[in-house]
């Protein structure tokens, strides 16, 4: 008889059974289950793309014109002036980095995320470095996206300055229920911060260019400058680089999720990524030059983007706009972490370099274990870190650059190695990316070593080393898993022994005594005596009165412990029988009506299952276990 | 085959096997297990018997002092003159009751608890009452002594008050360690605090009575009391006379152990109790004497025992001496909860009152379920109230004295149920003794009630509802546990159908087979599909060549759960066979070699039987489960 079991007539009919406090809670949260046949992913146009990949990116600019300005600002008025200057380089990068993801667009149509493209073409350390690199790079920029928007939000309402960690919490919870409940509800909600911030931001730019072409002259920034605390020198102008370099986090999603796009995929998506270097590359521009123009200095609990808005709108309703649509695309760019993340942890695990468990499809068709893993790490960070993006920001770049290093590396290796129609200008865009991405990242490593850039070059080896342990493991399972070497035709087992640990005669047992006589004939009923005394004979006589064919054997039990007796026992008459086998035990186990009255009965049957397991582990035993229940009913 | 399993070669092999980690820290600080044949107790000579009992009565003196001195002092002068009035008060009490316990040792030679007392006599709910108001007093002598302890310490070394709750919590885990050992080990180290605490307490106390002589009239009190803060009133009389009643709690201690003393016990039992009330009665009113004739102001943080032992003997070496007694006597008063409350909650749980856990007597032969519960009541008072013993005593007073009153009524009833020579005499004497006991526990509960008394009074009625459904859910157990009604010779049941999910075609499920085969000819293996495609039909081949007499079915899970499936299969094939029985399930489980490898491996089994044991009880069913382990090596 082999066959499919098709006949589900009440399909749905466990969710009904299960309506439980908790389960309610949860659908109400996160949704009713969702079948497999729905996982089948919608394709996205270019406009609903720009909006999915973008907000990461675009919002970059939050934290990175934040950056730069806090790292200029100690050298006072002269090291402001290099606000625009370090801008304009960090745009020629972007210009590099994105041509560098073009070329993987068009070499892995498939999704070509840092992981893959380094495993594929450098081999397995490099990939797992990309993939350490990545999974903290998507840990971060949800830390950092989340307390960077409320810093945004704080800026225009101070009073919530004390709050940031608890505000930054609400938010996070918020977007992990969102994508608990499946990313693609949310998909068309998502894009109006996306949109709304271009137009805002974008539009405030325009206007500022206006202003500054009608006013002709910067404004002297002496006038408004703090003082002077550090005389400017070249790491300083590099440091306050490094810090800006976390504008392009974010420009690799688009090459991770290409086979999402309409067909033709990889030209919608290049397209795509051009669009959205070019609005990223205005708005970061835009905003730096601004800032310099008219000299902005922020207030004490203030962003720099913040004062920017404040200087060019004033403090009305436009302003207020600006800084809630800034909040909002960082928290759809935190948001875009949680799409990341648990796929790419999927991945890895498929791989055997994470537990399995991330791999698994949720209720909702997600991986729900990474977006838990990557809620509670990110929770952890901000917690940590006390909500301030500012000191956060060391350990982030260098995540984000060794993944592009990496997977630039691993495409110049690719074009190498296929060789294909005008590989050399190809392998020659990456390998220039590659060597910039590589300067940057040494540059970044250098200059914010002490205040946590360490912290990423001490845990991307350390999980590297984690992935390695896990996969030895699993491929150590899959050896002593396999059938190869037994011989085709199994031995058949003969009947087995049976042992049942009794406390009493009642009908706790009685269940457990005839299903262990329906399987075999030899059985035996073991009483472990914790208290000798005249009760051990009446309980033998009532024994052997209601199952007169089972044996019945007392086991003294001198230190009062139930197990170690029994396991005595166990161990000992499977030695004297010496078949070969071992006896098979029978555990009657009373389960109380509910759950308080668990604490009112021994634990007796979970005690011998707990010790079972652990001293089998010991001497290499395998005893069968049979679970007998007796429920009660009140 | 009956029989007795008595050849133990290897009688301790497993306490060999066990040393784990924990174990062996657990020896170390507890000891290696005794054999229960060490159960039988050393009788106790008078000496022994006085330091066993008397620490809890004879410290109370530390703290009733005090709180009767803060609750005159408030009355300024004029109230401090009553100080001496009322502990005079206060030991007139103690001899009624001492008088009346007296009597309980006659009528109950084998302890009689307040508990036992009441319960035979006035019935259930006054027994109840009576436990609970001592399970209640227990965790608050152990609070209020360790807590007076550290603050008999804390007034010799000042910079020690702000570690109090620190030090009190350190001392109650070194009481709570030692009493796990075994109270009978630290018996002798016991003894000597109690004659220490005696000697030097008492010593210093004869010196003043001299010094006092010598100095003929007292030091007049208006010279050193504080400003009056509230007129005197007799309210404040009696709020301070409550106050000082806690100096009674303990004295039912010796009633309670009476089968501890050699023969002729309840003879020795009795000398023992009157020895112990004539010192308490002398430190007692010594103290307090002494306090009011030399007009003794304690310092800002200091106890009155310390202000009156610095006054007297200068801050020396014999001050430290009274003070590290008084901590040590104090520590030992909490440690007679120790071996109070453990004892009557066992025999709270013998009766069915308790769940039945705390009947349990451990490795080292004590109740340690007991002693733990305690441990952590305790604890938590100490952190709750701070390690004020001053907050905890109004809650104090209400239990002991509920616990007297319904003990000296238990035993009025039980000489007029006797009816023995002399029973009018002995009657009287409890009944005087109810009477006073009943007066001065409405005194208290009426001036403590808001300082504290209501908790007390919420609390014993509280836990005597516990009691009751506890009670209540172990009858209705036994009822439905009973074997009667059941036909004497039982059907046999028929050899059973096996169901065994299966995770594919490898090692860890060739045991489950071979035994589901060799239990049963209808073995069915069910593979739950949660992803559908060609590597079913694979399966369905490599299965069929290995195991060609097991059924093998698919079972598609569309909203990829494999619990669910898995049990609507089951139930559906049950009501298909409709032969009245259910399908046995076989369930394969590999186990990791180490325990951190367990998340690395989905936990399908642990949630089959989880699900089972949830849906069972859903329905009513009661599905047999058996575990086939697969022990990995690495």
């Amino acid at each position: 008889m082999n066959y499919t079991f098709t006949t589900f007539p009440d399909r749905f009919q466990w969710f009904y059974k299960k309506k439980t406090m908790l389960n309610k809670i949860k659908f109400l949260l996160i949704g009713s289950p969702l079948p497999s046949e729905m996982l089948k992913e919608k394709r996205l146009n270019k406009i609903r793309a720009l909006a999915a990949f973008s907000p990461d990116a675009l919002s970059s600019v939050a934290y990175a014109n934040q950056e730069i300005f806090l790292g200029l600002v100690i050298a006072g008025s002269s090291g402001l002036v290099f606000q625009f200057p370090i801008a304009a380089g960090i745009s020629l990068l972007l210009v590099i980095v994105a041509l560098s993801y073009a070329q993987t667009i068009r070499g892995y149509p498939n999704g070509g995320g840092s992981y893959v493209v380094a495993r594929e073409n450098l081999g397995e350390y490099p990939g797992l470095v990309a993939g350490g690199a990545l999974l903290l790079d998507y840990v971060l920029t949800a830390a950092v996206s989340l307390t960077a928007g409320v810093a945004a939000i704080s800026s225009a309402f101070p009073q919530l300055w004390p709050y940031k960690v608890w505000i930054a919490l609400g938010l996070l919870l918020v977007v992990t229920l969102l994508n608990l409940r499946g990313i693609r509800e949310s998909g068309t909600v998502l894009s109006i911060p996306v949109y709304l911030f271009i137009f805002t931001f974008g539009g405030m730019i325009l206007y500022g260019i206006i202003r500054a072409i009608i006013q002709g002259t910067p404004t002297p920034i002496s006038y408004t400058a703090p003082q002077m605390i550090e005389p400017l020198g070249l790491l300083l102008v590099l440091h306050a680089f490094s810090a800006g370099c976390t504008a392009l986090t974010g420009i690799e999603a688009i090459s991770n999720g290409v086979p999402a796009f309409m067909p033709p995929e990889w030209v919608n998506a290049r397209k795509t990524l051009i669009i959205m270097a070019g609005i990223m590359g205005f708005l970061f521009l835009g905003s730096m030059g601004l800032t310099q123009f008219f000299a902005i200095i922020p207030l004490d609990q203030e962003t720099i983007l913040s004062a920017l808005a404040r200087q060019l709108l004033g403090k009305n309703l436009l302003y207020y706009l600006v800084q809630f649509s800034t909040l909002f695309i960082l928290a759809v760019a935190a948001n875009t972490s949680f799409a990341g993340f648990p796929r790419i942890a999927a991945i890895m695990a498929k791989d055997r370099y994470l537990p399995r468990q991330l791999f698994n499809v949720g209720d909702r068709l997600v991986f729900q274990n990474g977006i838990i893993l990557l809620s509670i790490l990110t929770a952890g960070l901000i917690i940590l870190f006390n909500g301030d993006s500012h000191a956060l920001v060391p350990l982030f770049a260098v995540g984000a650059f060794t993944a592009f290093t990496l997977s630039q590396m691993g495409m110049v290796f690719h074009w190498i190695r296929l060789k294909e129609k005008g590989w050399h200008y190809k392998a020659i865009i990456n390998a220039l990316g590659a060597v910039v991405t590589a300067i940057t990242l040494i540059i970044i490593g250098l200059s914010k070593f002490i205040e946590g850039a360490w912290i990423s070059i001490f845990v991307i080896p350390a999980l590297v080393a984690i992935f390695r342990k896990i996969h030895r493991h699993y491929e150590q399972v899959s050896t002593q898993l396999s059938m190869h070497g037994l011989p085709p035709s199994l031995r058949p087992w003969s009947s087995p022994r049976v042992v049942i640990p009794i406390s009493g005669v009642h009908r706790g047992m009685v269940d457990a005594v005839n299903f262990a006589r329906s399987i075999s004939e030899r059985v035996t009923a073991v009483f472990i005596d914790i208290e000798p005394g005249p009760d051990e004979d009446e309980l033998r006589k009532s024994w052997n009165d209601w199952f007169p064919d089972v044996n019945f054997v007392v086991v003294p039990s001198p230190f009062r412990s139930l197990v170690e007796p029994l396991l005595t026992y166990l161990d000992q008459t499977d030695r004297e029988h010496n078949d070969g086998q071992q006896a098979v035990l029978v555990l009657p186990e009373i389960i109380p009506g509910s759950s308080w009255q668990e604490i009112l009965h021994n634990q007796s049957a979970d005690e011998i299952k707990k010790a079972l397991l652990f001293q089998r582990h010991h001497q290499g035993l395998q005893r069968i276990i049979i679970d007998v229940p007796y429920h009660l009913k009140k």
